[in-house]
């Protein structure tokens, strides 16, 4: 059975759900603020009146500097009006997709988040898959291709592109006048995501546009920022687009993001690390006791993919069986956009929770696996 | 001459005008705190605790009710998963521009504010206006129009929707089968356009959809919440086109705005309007002197327009010798969206600006005006 439902409308579900079930949907990060960020929390107030005293542009450039350079990308354009501040990574994603001429054909990665794919479909563009694995061999798509959109690291697998292939990418792209795209939401999460993507791309004489996100990485209720940045040769109507959807995103927003830029090079990084890195290794034990395994033993994101074998239950039923025990995760059809057969085996849980809540959902996970797998072979009563 | 930008842009070029220019371009409210409202504004760390302590859908919900009764919308569908929180009501009305059928057309106000009919235009709909004249004689477009867009009150010519003509519009689009779109994002400055519209929409049983905003109302630099709320008799995709666009907005920012609510009608409305009025009147005094008048001297919202005789110089001139004034307002022509010519004579100043800036600001217009003027008469040096 594939899902018809995209996978923010199972996120949506989980969020408003009444009757208390755990949400491990979601890849934000639904954790208690570390000490560090309650006291820079605790300044709300005083950024507040910031904003309301300091110019919008300074208070601008100060948070992408301190975002993009605590995640590595000291040659991103910061300064120069060619990042944009959006309400969300989502938002900066549908600003291209409209700025990009519409029936053009574009590459994305696949599989990877169904909204990215939605997003591009919507706005009338026609979509072909960039396997992961091609992006492993460095097959590039060639023209009418006219874009090429990399999620890195990608989600929900963790794939980091390596930068060797993402200059080879670029390149590609510069020979055949295409626009490479990368959506790094994740990249904050991943050390080795944190090469400098711009200088790569910026080197190859590509023309491209990078998405970057603040809300994967900390439990700020939805204050955050996505930001679209773009190369000087730029040939899409993205401030035109960038208009007709914000004025500007909220410069209380900006210094928030600011402060826990700051804290994420002083420690902060580590502790959100060490968070995730012991809930991947819970879930590991626990669905390895029930003769499963992590689909992406390697990934660093703040999600994991259990694999289901063959045969046996798949993870729509899976997930509807964990629904009714109230436990919300994602069945991993629909992130396989242009193929969700190919995702049926897969589920995959958010590892960006309090330890109690992913035990609990992973060792309901492996008791559900089972009974299922059982029921299917007992002989009906 | 007709401009080519949109407001939006010439509003970011206002917000991004280094040169330290007075921005007196978009309806947003860019004002002290008052004391009520900073004590508020203090408490936004608690707010933070409280967002991770309550389930969403209580803070939603509470949000809901604080802010749609203290607007006087008192049928609004509460509770009932009918209302969507956006991060803006521009979020709101590109995911209903998005839920509606391509190619279908749709009648939207005119003149009003350009990104509502670019949104909707970008999304693939044909346009057709509906004058403000024809909203006062109730002349209703006919099918196969397929949904009537409204602003209540309109932005910039401050004109409320009377309830006899909404029930008018509503009975007539019962009948035809129609969807009236009520944008009522101006809705919280004025108490004439306060009477309970979902009342009267449901009344006539018609299908309908309504944007609320909380953005136009306080200086809480874009904390805010757009609404997306539809009848129960909806037969568009909706809730696919929100989660396509957002997972939810901020429960920081929902509770915000409850407060900030609660202040409202406990003499927060009274403070605002008090502030608004003293402005148009400044603007009313300046202009006049300069032998110019407001276009709309029964406006009660934050925003004024002056209109320039003709023979005269036109508002993009105006415009631009302003500018060169450090004075940022907007050239009405781009509100006329399917007629830019129709919007030549007027030009826009926001009122929810600190007295001193609205004061200079119409004094730099009337004598920009009375130069414009004496240069275009005397003969060339």
């Amino acid at each position: 059975m594939i899902e018809l439902a995209n996978l923010t409308a199972m996120e949506v579900d989980a969020l408003t759900d009444s009757d208390g079930g755990l949400n491990l949907t979601d890849g934000h990060a639904r954790l208690l603020l570390s000490p560090q960020q309650r006291q820079i929390v605790a300044r709300l107030p005083e950024m507040f009146a910031e904003a309301s005293r300091r110019p919008f542009p300074e208070i601008e450039t100060e948070a992408h500097t301190a975002f993009l350079h605590a995640v590595g990308q000291r040659t991103a354009p910061i300064g120069t009006g060619r990042i944009l501040s959006c309400y969300s990574s989502t938002l900066a994603t549908d600003i291209v997709a409209r700025a990009l001429p519409a029936g053009a054909t574009i590459a994305v990665l696949h599989p990877t988040f169904d909204n990215i794919a939605d997003l591009f479909r919507t706005r009338g563009l026609h979509l072909v898959p960039l396997p992961e694995e091609a992006l492993l061999a460095r097959d590039w798509p060639a023209p009418p291709v006219r874009a090429i959109v990399v999620t890195h690291p990608n989600n929900p697998t963790g794939l980091v592109t390596p930068e060797e292939h993402l200059r080879s990418l670029a390149e590609h792209a510069a020979r055949h006048g295409q626009i490479v795209i990368i959506d790094a939401s994740f990249r904050g999460q991943v050390r080795d995501a944190q090469y400098d993507t711009y200088a790569v791309l910026d080197a190859a004489g590509a023309e491209w546009i990078s998405i970057e996100d603040t809300g994967k990485l900390w439990p700020t209720h939805e204050l955050k920022i996505g930001m679209l940045a773009y190369s000087e040769r730029n040939t899409l109507p993205i401030e035109r687009a960038f208009s007709e959807s914000l004025l500007s995103a909220s410069p209380v927003v900006l210094l928030l993001a600011k402060a826990l830029a700051e804290d994420w090079i002083s420690g902060g990084y580590e502790r959100a690390r060490a968070v995730v890195t012991r809930n991947r290794t819970t879930v590991e034990e626990a669905v390895t006791e029930a003769g499963l395994c992590l689909a992406d033993p390697a990934s660093q994101i703040s999600v994991a993919r259990v694999e289901l074998p063959e045969g046996g239950p798949d993870s729509s039923e899976l997930y509807e069986d964990l629904v009714r025990r109230g436990i919300h995760v994602l069945p991993c059809a629909p992130f396989h956009w242009a193929d969700p057969r190919g995702g049926l085996r897969f589920i995959r849980l958010s590892l960006a929770r309090p330890h109690a809540t992913v035990e609990k959902a992973a060792r309901t996970l492996a008791a559900s696996y089972a009974d299922l797998t059982a029921r299917a072979i007992a002989p009906v009563a």
